[in-house]
């Protein structure tokens, strides 16, 4: 697994990192490194409607175990978010396939466009598989090319009229599991390599366009402007308070004046939200919260604001036995050590959930808690602890369903 | 001059405004349409080293009177900011010209990117002529497509190296008159349509990147995030406290985060400074108490700042003499009313006062002080009258040159 992930970032990797964005050039590269390695296999492998990548073992039982991740990643991303997941699953599957038939179909998907980085949108694929994509508004959705979604995916065989037709991929799922990177810095404080996930937070992404007048840098006094910007300033240091009252955690990732030149006021400023809890009630508050600020802020500064909603999770629990059966895996083979834990990030494993799979996910620990970034990294001895662990789940569950555990 | 502004705007705009960015398709347009209508004049007609693009009317003297404005645009821009001085200039020199040989050699220049709406760097092709382009620092720069500004002048037959051999335009330059619209509210507040500029305020324009830690915009605690971003949102607002607490004015234009998504923390923020006042002393205070408020901030997020100089020009006052005479052009035109004031935004008119020649500049109102956006206007009686006072500014000046005035 340790080779497969360094030969995969010699291919796709440049001097600023990962550039596997999900619907670009390097993205399908990565693929086609994929079906190369899944061609040593006895699976049958096969692309979906939503452009999800599916690798089937076939077992006694139609009644599938389902692993996966994603192959995707943010541009200047690291060297295990996504792909991690991936050739770990690859990693049991082969072992899995070296002993025969087993008692399950084993089936290994890597989803497409989990990232969002592109288009904004996050768990593209996954999202589709679970049946609620949202058509309308991805369909709406355009990079800052203003290349719209719709003509992106098309070219990778997509349909996004048709993705949803996916669905017919869990019909058989028994059960889902994930690995990941943490991409936090909780195990790291804690000194201890693995976790079990309870859950992941839930997420509410918006879109705010602040909207003033455009004017000159010189020729406009101070005290009669309306600049966008400023406004979009303030409002991302109320969105820190917000966050950290709450206990939860809110980002301004993306800002964008237009006209964007040194000499003009900002006429307009659109900045993404992003706010995540793990309690449902709280979030909402932060939202709520979030908005009311927006508004005051706008009327203070003589501009208007508007909202579009980019994703919306709501937080969701894992299977409570197969985060048992996670937490006892890394107790294994990690001297009896484990952390149940929920996810910041959102995952593919969230869709799988929702769609009703029992599901869990075993994170491990990430260097100074770093991710979407070249410096994200997690000591070798702890990936393979990861991949034991990982497999030793994947048994249990199959036990699990074996008999008869749903 | 309506017809020709009309016949520009026409031709080189779309529905969200002017599009003539310097060293663009569009910006060459706009110059082979003006190359025309000069080609009915009895003028010569060369570009320099520097893309400035020159108009000579030959007259008994070599000494010269020069108008001068741009025809280039910021992206989304106006009908009127630069090219209404052009073309002013060029109606000025239809009379002239219809009345035979002049006293002095009367030019027209159209300057080469005064906007620096691509690269950054405003007055190019003024700054070369004047011989303060800054070799060393133009150089460097590049668009936000990464195109370095040396490649892209290249195209349009200019070579950066060998550019400010232009200064040779000015050697016979005896005074250099220029009109443009205000692009601020003052004239329109005191209800007057036409202003006559005594100087410009001194500029200080800066890009400043801050650096902090990129990570995932859910895996991260917000009491463990170093937020690029957040840092220049606090610098932008202490920014317009320091411009009011001096009078001055200060934007911050254009902003980028790095990695610019909405699921990552912005681990770097480029964000531009353009401050501007009229008195150099407080021009200066205000740089300073903004570099002492951008360490103050980096220190308290836990990130660093880095200063690179993008353009710095100090207050220019014009020739007193020539104010008058703009003064009394004004007056005579408008029913005795005028207005002295100094201008807010640069204009290639610094650049003539600083190279020694003796220059003034006229305004005329614009509404709601607006400009470098679509809705930028001037009734059209304003205009009529800013002709037919700069035309009469021209016949001044000339008669004052023509009996030994310096």
């Amino acid at each position: 697994m340790i080779a497969d992930l360094r030969e995969l970032a010699a291919l796709t990797s440049d001097a600023n990192g990962a550039q596997r964005v999900a619907w670009t050039p390097v993205w399908a590269k990565a693929r086609d490194w994929y079906r190369c390695k899944l061609a040593d296999l006895p699976v049958d492998v096969e692309q979906d409607q939503a452009g999800n990548l599916w690798a089937t073992l076939r077992g006694a039982s139609p009644r599938a175990l389902i692993m996966g991740s994603h192959l995707d990643s943010v541009p200047n991303g690291g060297w295990l978010d996504g792909c991690l997941g991936v050739l770990a699953g690859l990693e049991v599957l082969r072992r899995i396939a070296g002993q025969g038939v087993p008692p399950l179909t084993v089936r290994l998907v890597d989803w497409a466009d989990e990232e969002g980085a592109r288009f904004g949108r996050s768990l593209f694929g996954s999202s589709a598989v679970a049946g609620r994509l949202n058509l309308e508004w991805v369909s709406r959705l355009s990079d800052t090319d203003g290349v719209r979604l719709p003509d992106a995916v098309r070219a990778f065989g997509v349909d996004v009229a048709t993705a949803e037709q996916a669905h017919r991929q869990i019909a058989d799922a028994s059960a889902y599991l994930e690995m990941h990177i943490e991409q936090g810095p909780v195990l790291e404080s804690l000194g201890l390599p693995l976790g079990a996930v309870i859950g992941c937070y839930g997420i509410e992404r918006h879109q705010l366009v602040f909207s003033g007048v455009a004017a000159h840098a010189g020729g406009f006094p101070m005290h009669l402007r309306h600049d966008a910007f400023l406004a979009a300033a303030r409002f991302a240091l109320e969105v820190r308070e917000i966050a950290k009252r709450h206990g939860g955690v809110g980002t301004n990732g993306r800002v964008r004046n237009m006209p964007d030149i040194p000499t003009a006021v900002a006429g307009e400023c659109a900045i993404t939200l992003d706010m995540r809890h793990i309690d449902a009630a709280q979030l909402e508050a932060m939202l709520n919260e979030a908005r009311a600020v927006s508004e005051r802020i706008a009327g203070e500064e003589g501009v208007s604001v508007a909202w579009r909603t980019i994703y919306q999770s709501p937080p969701q629990l894992f299977h409570p036995h197969l985060v048992d059966l996670c937490d006892e895996a890394i107790r294994e083979v990690n001297a009896g050590a484990s952390h149940r834990m929920p996810s910041g990030p959102g995952h593919d494993a969230i869709e799988m959930a929702w769609a009703g799979v029992p599901t869990v996910m075993l994170f491990v620990q990430s260097r100074r808690g770093l991710s979407h970034n070249k410096d994200e990294d997690t000591p070798i001895a702890h990936l393979e602890l990861a991949v034991r662990a990982f497999d030793r789940l994947a048994d249990k569950a199959m036990a699990w369903l074996a008999e008869g555990g749903t």
